[in-house]
């Protein structure tokens, strides 16, 4: 296109959600191309929605980043902007952007709206720019502006290929309808990240566990993997517990720079820990349930949809007295054009 | 001695301290004979004391156990019992005792009875059948009735050389008043442990993190036993805390045979997690403190003894909303032989 660049563009909207690794990314092997060191798999999460419009704009001087409304802060605008730079780079456009993007699901939370967000950028903008860039495309775009983004881009279940070179995305595993799990996140009151997940990332191969936990995850991700093909819920939540609780190892144990303090990342708060023993609990009175954590406080419980009701009473009875809010999901949709007048997906703009 | 033994023997009382783990005993090479994978380093605990009285009487025709009071368990009776018959076999007699045992402080707190209690028992035991073991046979003999008994044997710091034959026991590392240092135990209500210590050293190494703790665990004791000698506390602080957290890494990592529900050995309690919270916000504002944990929910918080109104002030800001109770300590003496009626040391019957 280049010179041929229509003043007015359409604008292009998409949707995406976020998502849970079951097996977790923690640690790069390149910080600049969000190359991690190891494989993940992950369920994109229904219950929590970005939707991003994108329109470039002959007329800007500059991209424009809205976000829930608001204007964000300057490193927010900065990293949507870097983003938009490699859309135009891809498109061969000068042309700036307007950007709108909207979270369904508060910030701070522990639920990574930085996966939903430059998924659902990823495939707004390049739409936007003319582009019909192919899933694996998306997906290793999507990685450059936040590595996990790469995962929300498949429908359901994915699995992030970590690669040996430059590139690195992740495919689809299983459809959303492989499977009818339900996922009720449990999140508190937003807290300040003491530690960043980059900084999490960057300090964990500082642990004295970290190389034990990569020589793991072979067998971690056959048996997580197995697991989701073949529907095998207690064999599935045994292993993302353990591999949740790896990830935690990894962190409470990295040492991390510039603070000489802190004696290791402690992302668990107290309700955390009272719901990690409740799941032990709930499980030993024979409710199939498993947690699973990320970077954060907030615990996910996993339970096959036919449990959904039994598993929301149990942590009914526990919510009051730990002060937390609620989120149900099920396996969701990866990152797709919706058409907005109408309110629903525009079928024929479907990546998938 | 043997048949020549004495109807009436003297009745021996002796006194020792639990002594907490600096750097932990976590695994075991050989559960009979209590032969621990990894040396450990500790301090005994000066405000928690157990008082054992031992007389062999020829009038009975079985070791009679009370502890507290009252008639323990018939496993801690049998447990005591079977101490009794290792100091018969050493002594040549075949007379029968009478044990009494009293705890200066609460069972099930996470404060090891069990250390203090075979450690007063070895002497008392070994005085009152008439033997004269010297420190490094007292320990090795106190190790046998539970492991970590042999620490509380020498005053002071303790090292408890792991060996590599049948023999290991500890040795004294620094006397109590080389450092004056403050342990502020904080315990909550007793609960029962759904996974005692021993089932914890066996499940051990079935974490695939233990193999990396083994190795960690010759620069920990390096540097902790440097730390004590030069009473460097910020050194001696940030790596009791990262020891603690690798005894929790294993455990929460460890498969439990016969518990299949249990993803891991979770002896954290939401109240242990507040108060780790807590050590890493005192020390960002300034107060040298820092954790160690053993196997369960009580928190040990050590400052040098010039901090330990700042840290009691601070940890009586968190413990109404926790509800736990705190235990004060300084590096205690080891174990020793008292004259009850004098309600003092007996100088004579020191053994160090």
């Amino acid at each position: 296109m280049g010179e041929g660049v229509k003043s007015s563009m359409p604008a292009v909207t998409a949707m995406a959600h976020p998502n849970l690794a079951l097996v977790k990314y923690w640690g790069q092997r390149d910080t600049v191309r969000q190359l991690p060191l190891n494989d993940s798999i992950s369920v994109n999460l229904s219950g929590a929605t970005t939707t991003t419009t994108v329109q470039f704009d002959v007329a800007l001087e500059k991209d424009e980043f809205e976000l829930d409304g608001a204007r964000p802060s300057a490193a927010a605008v900065a990293r949507v902007s870097a983003h938009m730079q490699r859309i135009r780079a891809l498109a061969g456009i000068p042309t700036y952007a307007r950007v709108q993007s909207r979270n369904s699901f508060p910030a701070g939370i522990g639920i990574a709206s930085s996966a939903s967000g430059f998924a659902a950028l990823t495939l707004a903008g390049t739409r936007a720019a003319g582009l019909a860039l192919d899933a694996k495309a998306l997906s290793s775009l999507a990685r450059l502006g936040s590595g996990s983004a790469c995962r929300s881009i498949p429908d359901g279940f994915a699995e992030w290929l970590a690669g040996t070179g430059e590139d690195s995305y992740a495919v689809q595993l299983a459809p959303p309808e492989h499977w009818d799990l339900a996922i009720v996140t449990v999140y508190f009151d937003p807290q300040p990240k003491a530690i960043s997940s980059l900084e999490g990332h960057r300090a964990a191969p500082s642990s004295p566990f970290f190389e034990a936990r990569l020589r793991q995850l072979g067998e971690t991700l056959r048996t997580v993997r197995w697991a989701v093909l073949e529907r095998d819920f207690s064999t599935l939540g045994m292993a993302v517990e353990r591999e949740a609780l790896s990830l935690h190892v990894i962190a409470m144990s990295s040492r991390v720079a510039g603070q000489p303090h802190l004696s290791g990342i402690y992302y668990w708060q107290p309700q955390t820990l009272a719901l990690m023993h409740a799941v032990q609990r709930w499980r030993a009175e024979g409710l199939a349930v498993a947690f699973t954590l990320d970077a954060g406080p907030a615990v996910h419980l996993l339970v096959e949809a036919e449990n959904r009701g039994a598993l929301l009473e149990a942590v009914g009875g526990v919510l009051p007295a730990l002060g937390g809010q609620v989120l149900v999901s099920a396996p969701g949709m990866g990152a797709r054009v919706v058409d907005e007048e109408k309110g629903k997906f525009n079928a024929e703009s479907r990546v998938f």
